[in-house]
């Protein structure tokens, strides 16, 4: 909460004793948990991984609250609250109407919410939930830089320090060539903020739309792209080893679902709004790139296009990024997965007596992580069906509804309806706003990491 | 085809020839068949059960078009076609925007293609579909009344037949009850056959809400109800064991979801639309079993009802009644394996040593029952995903396309939007009804019976 200081004193905002205060209570409730604590805990097991996991994130989103409440960014704590979960779950959905207004420390920390909660998913997706059986990443193991993961130790550690490590990098990357652009140092910083953790926070109203400018789109969209990958490729990619990431399975797939969206919609653009290939190009691949990857930073108002557009992108929303990126959704490798399964399912009933293997890549998927796939694919269905039911009850109408879960529970930020590209989610009611902070947590932290929690028999020793 | 010949004599309609012509086309045909056809066959193995299945529904709605055709109903070989496969498949979704101009024979026709769809469905699912390892019914096979079916042979036929005894014999009481209520024969006959077939082809324009009637109302809630239930189990009720229905899991789920969703959704009524308990009640019952069983009746618009009551009967669509009934959708037994899937992988998570069975009832189900669900599962959802961008391509809108899929996939009839339970499936382009009427036989024949048609692999010896 300090590193947005410096900012403040530059732009002389009126938000330095708030950022200072929010500081300040942190620093003395750390320091007295500290003391208050046991000195000695046990050996963390995985029973314990899911409550340090969910616990941390809605701590952050409780004490990340402060500098908008203390910094007079708003005074609702519901607002304050949904606004931090939303960055720390990188999702970027947002109640302020007009986020230009804003002082510029509180802009800054906004955005740096969306870049910690993207180095958390970092080691979490590759090195916490593999540990604890879940995620999609167990697939990877062999791809994990650094030493194989088996442990809740200091292994972790160290693999997160590589991770970063790449992530810090593209992040300065990106900030670099978005001030060669013409972006002054605030906003580079905070556009590769919210893009390398897939986010989607601007400092504009009309998100990266506002600098009208194709070089910012194609460099936004570039590290999208990057962000959605998984970040061992990127480790490897940066090691020399491009064949590693061209090789990657979820990788290819990733990016044929990207060409193909963005073809479809491209061509829709270019006979109904634009009439103009390189425009409907540039506008088509940022926002099918925007929302797979669940980043969800804006260049048009994508509630103009088609039907079919529209349900493309809804579509998308629930693939995300791919495993052990900062991407949401229900990752790349998933999808990839249950086609297989399905295809299995079909040779089995041509064959019932053939007994047929699930390969991905040169590995033959176990039974246990095709069970694990369809299980999670069946939560996350249901999940997403009872939360469009739930908020329709506070009079939410239907498509704003199946657009507010869809974009909340995948991570992206904007919508459809009445909570779409152009429009925030200030308008909705107080408990509406809870639920969708619930389903952001829900769906960052892969949905059992919570859920768990919410278990009687979990409690019990 | 010439049943319906003794009511166009008796209404002196125009449409006589038309089914005398159909019916020696037919016949001529057949007899052809016959003497081309190979006099001894091989035993049929499940192979080529298959294609005997998908091809018969087929031959059946491409010969069942003739009547609307040569009647002089429509000129549109696509409207005909669409009304015959939506009338087999026991969907209801029409493309006469005023049936009560058509001619009487063609009308009795179009309930008749209803009742020999839900014959038809009846023998498929508790003799067939088990012996080709698809289904909900491997759950059931104690349950089925006559001998054990294991074998594509004359046992089938037994058993069909005390099946096809149940059906009439509910049909008739139906009819016998609607005329009590003041329905004429023809009429009464033609809702009957479209509620025990879960279709919903009505004879009146309102649907059953032309009557106005709460006796009738009533009596095809219940019927509806009856017609959603496993066969086999309404065959031992029928013989007095009134608690092998009541023990059964699957029905008193499918109880269950009825009494809640009637109840939140009569709350609504009650307070936004009627004022009064028993109207409420009425018309909210009504509503959710001519969903949930998929036969897609209406008393009342329910496009006027809040979001929230559309979304449960959104979500109802995809539920579908018990398996063993004429009832389409996913199957209530299916959503429980989920449900128990779901739960068991939870437990998992906390305990990963445990080894967890999946129980229902007094039976633990096996792994490759749970797969062959989850399999289910995956690919209904893509189906009913591909389906709606597909037909959302040639102009229709997100909530008509959404609708429209899960009006026939599920085979129900009316939908949202454009296609909602005043409007019609007339004014769609003539491809989107192709494709429905394909999504009505995908779901009417549990979709691998037909997919799997479609692969290479199948035809290869």
């Amino acid at each position: 909460m300090l590193l947005p200081v410096p900012f403040s004193i530059y732009y002389q905002s009126t938000d330095i004793n708030g950022l200072l205060l929010s500081s300040g209570i942190c620093l003395v409730l750390g320091i007295a948990g500290i003391f208050l604590l046991p000195k000695n805990p046990q050996e963390i097991r995985a029973k314990e991984g899911f409550a340090v996991v969910s616990l941390g994130w809605l701590t952050f989103a409780l004490f990340g609250s402060l500098p908008y409440l203390l910094g007079g960014a708003t005074s609702s704590i519901t607002d304050a609250f949904f606004e931090t979960m939303s960055g720390v779950t990188t999702t970027g959905a947002t109640i302020f109407s007009n986020v230009e207004v804003l002082p510029h420390g509180v802009l800054f920390w906004r955005s740096l919410t969306h870049w910690f909660g993207g180095m958390g998913i970092i080691v979490l997706t590759v090195a916490v939930l593999p540990f604890l059986g879940i995620g999609g990443m167990q697939l990877f193991k062999a791809e994990v830089p650094g030493p194989v993961v088996d442990k809740l130790s200091p292994r972790i550690a160290e693999t997160a320090k590589i991770l970063w490590g790449v992530y810090l990098f593209f992040t300065v990357l990106q900030t670099i060539l978005l001030m060669l652009g013409g972006m002054n140092l605030f906003d580079a910083l905070c556009h590769s903020f919210g893009t390398m953790a897939t986010g989607g926070f601007s400092t504009k109203n009309a998100s990266v739309g506002a600098y009208s400018s194709a070089y910012i789109d194609y460099v936004i969209t570039a590290f999208m792209i990057i962000a959605g990958t998984n970040f061992a490729l990127l480790y490897w990619l940066l090691r020399g080893k491009v064949n590693t990431l061209f090789n990657n399975g979820e990788f290819r797939f990733y990016i044929i679902i990207i060409a193909v969206a963005t073809i479809i919609i491209g061509i829709h653009l270019f006979f109904n709004h634009t009439g103009n290939v390189f425009d409907s190009l540039r506008y088509a691949v940022f926002q099918v790139v925007a929302i797979i990857t669940t980043t969800g930073f804006g260049t048009a108002d994508y509630e103009e296009w088609s039907a079919s557009s529209q349900l493309i992108l809804f579509g998308l929303m629930f693939v995300g990024g791919c495993a052990g990126s900062t991407g949401g959704g229900f990752k790349v490798i998933r999808v990839i997965i249950l086609i297989k399964f399905i295809s299995n399912e079909l040779v089995r009933l041509i064959h019932p007596q053939a007994i047929v293997f699930v390969k991905f890549g040169n590995l033959s998927l176990d039974r246990k992580v095709l069970i694990n796939v369809a299980g999670f694919f069946m939560i996350y269905v249901m999940i997403a069906v009872f939360g469009t039911i739930l908020i329709s009850f506070f009079g939410i109408d239907i498509l704003t509804s199946m657009g507010a879960v869809a974009a909340t529970l995948n991570n992206i930020g904007p919508g459809l309806g009445a909570v779409g590209p152009t429009e925030n989610y200030a308008h909705l009611p107080d408990v509406v706003k809870w639920i969708l902070s619930f389903l952001m947590m829900l769906g960052r932290l892969e949905i059992y990491t919570v859920i768990i929690l919410l278990i009687p028999a979990y409690w019990r020793r």
